[in-house]
């Protein structure tokens, strides 16, 4: 697939920039502090009529006069120049772009008559392109952030194919906050001439995405984006959120991107056959692929909880039958070795519930390696595991009384932990976690480490649920084929 | 119902705490920090066998040194000196308690042996309690928190009732983070003595409570809940998040708190009798009840979406049709009212589709005004209203180039939010809004008004079909009945 064009834009060594100037109110000048701010180690140009420099790099007034061909150019011009732009970059060497510039089909016939002319002068000139009416590309690994929205976190393995500029660039903040990362994110826009199918291949070719994520309101090329999906989906779990299958989304893609949806239910043969889980919400869509990026594939649906909440216990246990897991009461043998670290108040059985009273060696350590190390579960829910967030808080309110720093109050309490961090991967099971409390050292630990962490117990599970999911699917080929 | 014992011990002048100490990392500690730093103007005395004060406060040894009888005793005490000690203030006057206490009846037949005695004791003396195994009340419109997690936003108007501790204590940085907040909140533990129907009734008449939230493990007095339900539910909203039903969800819940399920039917059914909502998430049940308790609840189902991103407006869209909300395409009166404040490359057939270029006065006050007057809709949704978020995004990376302090920087970017704050009660229709961006002066604007403010447009909208649903339960009764 190294004729896929997306190689040349998600890999760029040089990027000129078009619609930047230096007042960084404007839309391109937002994306070109984000390249020259987010760690690419690429070369950057601009063009501008004016200026002669942007952001203290040189701006050139024409594609004439730039000192190289650049691999990539980035387009965020007034709708009515762009055609003439793109057709200048061309006759000059370039063959890749990004146009963010909005006001094409998604406006209906003049705009649609201006997309043609766009499509033609690339085709014409040998150009790909993304976009146009998109937000832009992130390639985390290369700090190439061509998005409105800063990436600060460091790079993941969850690749993200989006019909919405929105989801790649707003929700930055709260990845980072629920501690998801991009490997790459690719915002399609109309998609006029590259499109999901093309993300498909390429990010299933990518070695730091592991599983991908897809917003999706309409596919144009249905028999391919089958196949793609067919193909990728052998390796690296798919998570696809649709939204074109209602009347009233079909409707509102059709004025966002000129989407036509096609039913619900046709969506859903497609990931059947495809074997892509289908999230009907923006956080089972990015807490799965997070979660499945980053943690081993269940072989079964047979879960041990552990908490000390008894709360949280009932409701993920709750959860997992309602969505299609189990939680088997342990063996007598199991919840005998179980016990061996548990205060005499608290549960063996499954849910593990160590009520308030804990020992931080058995719930991080010995109890965990008990769990994972069992033939008679699949998989590990963890509730409520947290080190300095409850001492935070108490040290908010009453810190003045306690006579002693935040910082010595809260550093003996951080938990060690290397050795539960490496049972996912020695057992090749999955643990998920949920924490109601955010600003804490252990919870903070999962997220930097890829522990998906989620905020209730309920997401956790079918998180889980997907996951067993798609360890189902990748039953159906072998390893080998 | 002015013999309800919820009134006085959750409007409590004095306390006395029996189980704390000076050894702050102790679980009757925590509790007792929470109290003196919580706001309480009641008096707080402590029961200790060796300290002559607790935290600064006068310690006494036996109930018969205390200086005056105390409203309510607050126990956190070792499970088999917790009778006695309850018989010895009872012998003393104290006629309320809180005992947090845990080991009775879900540690199986011994505890439920010391759980009879405890109520014996409690009948023979004339006391009422909350508890055992619970982790205390708060009453935030008193300052008055016998929880273990301190409480630190305003009071709200969202009653809990909760047979899981963690439910009211832990979650708390999890609602201010989601501008969530309590009137007031009860853990009630094994229910002995006061049980989830006396909570119903208390906060039924609670001024403050405009809505209640219920997790509920299992009912003990099933007509009697069903008939305060039905009382309560004529003038406030209620959720319930039932765990009890499924197989696991029963088990565990037998551990946690001895509590025997019901099957989900049966509890289907009552809901439907007595118009509670019942909600299948821990995110549910406290956003739709925060919605509830904040927003007028709209007349019908066809809703407004107004936003400037349109993947959210199309996940929106398709949201509402899948969780039986309408999405009306506007009259082409009402389009044309609302395009003269729109960019030529905005779509106003609903949803209203700002895109990326926008003025304030459009989005905040212009459009909003136009749609809440309409008698084409009865409710809106908004995802994306915020101000300074995204160029704090953007100083975080690039502020040193931007050479202008942060705070000149955003200053400027503040909505004026008062007259769109005006507009839910003006016109008895709610707004529900959705926001990726959470750092961001609009949305904490939104969080500290009670305009409800969720992490994804789903959310928002599975919320708004809940009030919706109340509406409808609402039509039932008559507002004279």
């Amino acid at each position: 697939m190294a004729d896929n064009p997306l190689y040349t834009i998600m890999q760029a060594r040089s990027v000129v920039i078009a619609g930047a100037s230096n007042n960084f109110m404007k839309m391109g000048s937002i994306q070109a502090l984000n390249l020259l701010h987010g760690g690419f180690r690429g070369e950057v140009l601009f063009l501008h009529p004016t200026e002669k420099t942007v952001f203290d790099h040189p701006a050139y007034r024409t594609p004439a006069e730039l000192p190289f061909v650049p691999e990539v150019a980035l387009l965020t011009t007034p709708t009515r120049v762009t055609p003439g732009l793109l057709d200048g970059l061309g006759e000059h060497g370039v063959r890749h772009a990004v146009i963010t510039t909005a006001g094409f089909r998604e406006m209906g016939p003049e705009g649609a008559r201006l997309e043609a002319e766009l499509l033609e002068i690339a085709v014409r000139r040998g150009i790909r392109f993304v976009g146009p009416n998109c937000i832009g590309v992130l390639n985390a690994t290369e700090g190439m952030n061509l998005t409105v929205v800063p990436y600060t976190d460091a790079p993941g393995h969850m690749g993200l194919i989006s019909q919405s500029g929105t989801y790649v660039s707003q929700t930055m903040p709260y990845l980072r906050e629920n501690g998801i990362r991009y490997s790459q994110a690719i915002s399609v826009g109309n998609a006029t001439s590259i499109d999901v199918v093309d993300c498909l291949d390429y990010l299933g070719d990518d070695p730091e995405t592991a599983a991908i994520a897809m917003y999706i309101e309409g596919v144009q090329r249905g028999r391919e984006f089958l196949a793609a999906a067919t193909r990728v989906g052998r390796t690296k779990p798919l998570v696809a959120l649709y939204v074109g299958g209602s009347s009233a989304g079909a409707r509102s893609s059709q004025s966002h991107t000129g989407s036509l949806g096609s039913p619900d239910r046709l969506f859903d043969g497609v990931c059947a056959q495809a074997g892509i889980l289908r999230a009907s919400t923006v956080d089972e869509m990015f807490g799965w692929a997070n979660a499945l990026a980053n943690m081993p594939l269940p072989r079964g649906r047979r879960m041990a909880i552990l908490t000390h909440s008894g709360g949280p216990a009932t409701s993920m246990a709750d959860a997992c039958e309602r969505w299609g897991l189990e939680v088997p009461e342990f063996s007598p043998a199991l919840q005998t070795r179980i016990r061996a670290f548990l205060e005499p108040t608290a549960s063996a059985k499954n849910p593990v519930d160590l009520t308030f009273v804990m020992g931080q060696e058995s719930f991080v350590d010995k109890i965990p390696e008990v769990l994972f190390a069992s033939d008679e579960i699949d998989g590990v829910l963890v509730h409520g595991m947290m080190d300095t967030g409850f001492a935070l808080e108490m040290h908010k309110v009453a810190g003045h009384m306690l006579g002693i720093s935040r910082e010595d109050f809260i550093k003996p309490m951080e938990f060690d932990l290397t050795h539960l961090l490496e049972l996912p991967a020695r057992y090749g099971k999955p643990l998920v976690a949920s924490n109601f409390i955010r600003e804490d050292h252990a919870a903070q630990t999962f997220r930097e480490r890829g522990v998906p962490l989620f905020r209730t117990p309920e997401a956790a599970v079918k998180a889980m649920a997907a996951l067993a999911r798609a360890g189902e699917f990748r039953k159906r080929w072998p390893a080998s084929d």
